[in-house]
């Protein structure tokens, strides 16, 4: 019985490792189609190679959360499969963009870990880098969750990483050839330019969709995800499925195309946490806030920095006065966008 | 918390006017495998390049209905996000294949309007037609819907299209190529050619199908259709989510495949309706009416006319003695397909 | 009335008799991906194509159980469609991969009929044999069904063919250029190779899944399977929806990834019977036992002959002390896969 991994305990992460995760994974068309079968997605770049074509790419990419998911998926079985806790996560850029046909392999290096004061567990912080076939980054990120202790040993020295609030525009990767100096805003679906949004507007998505078992296993398999709360309904005393929190981002950057249809492309993750667990019979809402906006030096291209919210509840609330996430609330991203200027 | 639109209005709709609807999709095979897992479709053409090829087409095409669907989808952001009811078809009509690899766009020209005596609403005819990336005719048809008036203003002129009660014969295009003189009807699933039905004859298609709701929502996300009752199980006092018509279309025309499998393309919508809404756990299955039957002048190809009815209850059974839709009836379609003479 | 095929009886069967099944299916990525989707399968073989290409392949094969599902569906209208029980499988042999692009059609000889003594069924032996576009076998098996006779007429001629126990080592066919020499343990996800293995070894895969009405229909669809038991809730009076054996065979072969990842691709299906019916909320977990270990001639690839048992239950339980199985028990499947020496 000793041909499972039961995985990596606290102990098992030292600071500059760098771990190889398995199960590399060609994406192509069909992803696509269940990305748009599984989320209301509607941004043009990500639908249409004609929309794609014109904006200077050789095809529509696949989503950007693809990517995203992909990778983190491949993480699991080294990093969270007995993560107690997802704390966060910081300076993530994409690179490249993801195109069908791709694969993908990942690797996360160790930089940091923490012991908790309770000696049962720590904080592990790990940078995970996804790669394609010809050895091109398309994303990097860090991550940190909490990971139980193994057994009673001593705890290693305490590293945390020295980490950006948020990714610098200067940072941003725009993909090479991206041009929007001739963007058809009547086929991407709405009129509004960077120069329409303003620091501190709020943006009500409006839309809500409730949420299905069937619908977040099938996203959650599909990128490979092994963490068995998203499919044992067994393994909670209450019977419920834990939804993986990625779906519930992909459901909100979906439904915040009624608003944002013009934030095309994510670029870059600046920070973000799942506030509250999601479950099925949810209807999930979302809203956004503009936080910064910024030039670029691609041709018609400028960058928004938005707080993207998933929540059961009213658009604009976040936390109540104690400070702590309201209840209502799933998800608090902060992401780079680009949008026509 | 502009930057959202409410849709139209009665008053927004200009007969005359050329609406381009937002964000185009490419559609390749991942969207047929979805097809055949959300639908039980066995049609032979859409099912398999070498039956595609043995008939004349370079390979298969996608179903007509994902061209139905797709182009459909693209116009609820304009015309139905404030629809009261999908009040009927007419003069449908497809023109070119749907090949893998397309890009659809499509645009709606307001061909009709009438207010209702009440001064809150009023029905808005549009003649809708999809477009492949070279700028050819996918798919047109005429549509009119139920719109709420969004203040009290007079009452435009009233304009009712002229509408055709059915494609004429002369008008079905038949796809470039397609060629039924060496059907194989063993590989197609039935041996019953043109010759064998009869104007008049009922059949009945026998199985059924208890629709779930991740099942017609994953469709209805698929073809980028946001109308929020299907997915938003708050949307409506009773907490059922209303599922898209166009779901039990594709059911009933599936479904259909016993007893028409022959029945190999739609080429023309003549017409229908949406009887009574369809929620998750109903058990829909249909039955089929012969309403004509036709040459072409295509080598080995006929039209068969049908009434296609989806159902909750026995097959045969359509209005009641008041001339009503008998309750269980779900959907009432009448198209033309292609059938080997 | 008549248009519709009420399914084969036990008299329709004449041993020697070839059945044509209807419906080829061209497949591709869209199949993959939804695979991925529906079963948490890992496997780098089917996931990469860089993996596979490693291995000697010229890019990945769908999942071998693909092939399986869709010969199997094909075959469901002309050998189950009245079928009281599927009794069990023999002598399957995967041929050739299944590449993306493929069109599968599927025939089935008679091979075996033995009527039952209470006059009103009989066993039905037929050989299904899966090809591809160009003629080539992709897999062949042998399977026996309990089904229902139309009359009353006499018996036929008992014939009841004599079947291996389990296919030989030297009859497994190797695909072409298969190569396991240069076989990357830390991306296939598990250091075992077959010489980590003991015949007798039990290997509990520990994840459990539970199942999702939409999912297995998604799934039995997509195999264009027609079995009605599997879709129409009215169908039996519980008012319970069947799953489709072959979802079970595939859920419990992506969960034995856990702790068999580099059994990378069935060769021999050596027998199988589905123990007890699978229903929606049923948490389906799996345990392997090794039955034989064997060599190959080709470069670095031995052969692996495993139990696998799906159970609602503990792992290592199979029958009870009356012999008959436990009624945690799913599936009891005894195939051979290929794995790095």
């Amino acid at each position: 019985m000793t041909k499972t991994s039961a995985g990596r305990f606290f102990e098992d992460y030292i600071v500059g490792d760098v771990i190889t995760h398995a199960v590399p994974r060609t994406v192509k068309m069909g992803e696509r189609a269940l990305y748009h079968a599984l989320y209301p997605a509607r941004h043009a770049l990500h639908s249409s190679d004609m929309f794609a074509q014109a904006c200077g790419l050789p095809f529509s990419p696949l989503d950007d959360l693809v990517t995203f998911h992909t990778v983190f998926g491949k993480t699991v079985p080294d990093i969270s499969l007995n993560a107690v806790a997802n704390l966060g996560y910081a300076e993530g850029r994409w690179i490249t963009p993801l195109w069908p046909g791709d694969t993908i392999t990942a690797t996360s290096e160790v930089i940091g870990v923490k012991e908790n004061s309770n000696g049962t567990s720590g904080v592990v912080w790990v940078r995970t880098t996804g790669r394609n076939q010809h050895g091109d980054m398309l994303l990097t990120y860090v991550r940190w969750v909490m990971v139980r202790k193994r057994g009673s040993g001593p705890a290693p020295s305490t590293v945390v990483p020295d980490l950006q609030k948020a990714v610098n525009v200067a940072d941003l990767v725009i993909p090479r050839g991206l041009d929007f100096s001739g963007y058809d805003f009547a086929l991407a679906g709405e009129p509004h330019r960077l120069g329409n949004y303003t620091v501190g507007e709020v943006i009500d998505h409006v839309d809500g969709v409730t949420v299905e078992e069937a619908e977040h296993m099938l996203a959650t398999r599909l990128w490979q995800n092994t963490a068995k709360v998203h499919f044992d309904a067994t393994n909670r005393a209450d019977g419920k499925r834990l939804i993986y929190g990625g779906h519930v981002m992909s459901l909100a950057r979906a439904l915040s195309f009624n608003g944002l249809a013009n934030a095309q492309m994510i670029v870059a993750l600046n920070g973000g946490g799942h506030a509250n667990p999601c479950f099925a019979g949810d209807t999930v809402r979302a809203w956004s806030e503009v936080l910064e906006i910024a030039e670029t030096s691609a041709p018609g291209i400028g960058a928004i920095r938005l707080r993207l919210v998933a929540t059961k509840g009213q658009a604009g609330l976040l936390r109540g006065a104690d400070g702590k996430y309201d209840p209502d609330v799933l998800l608090d991203l902060d992401y780079w966008a680009l949008m026509p200027v």
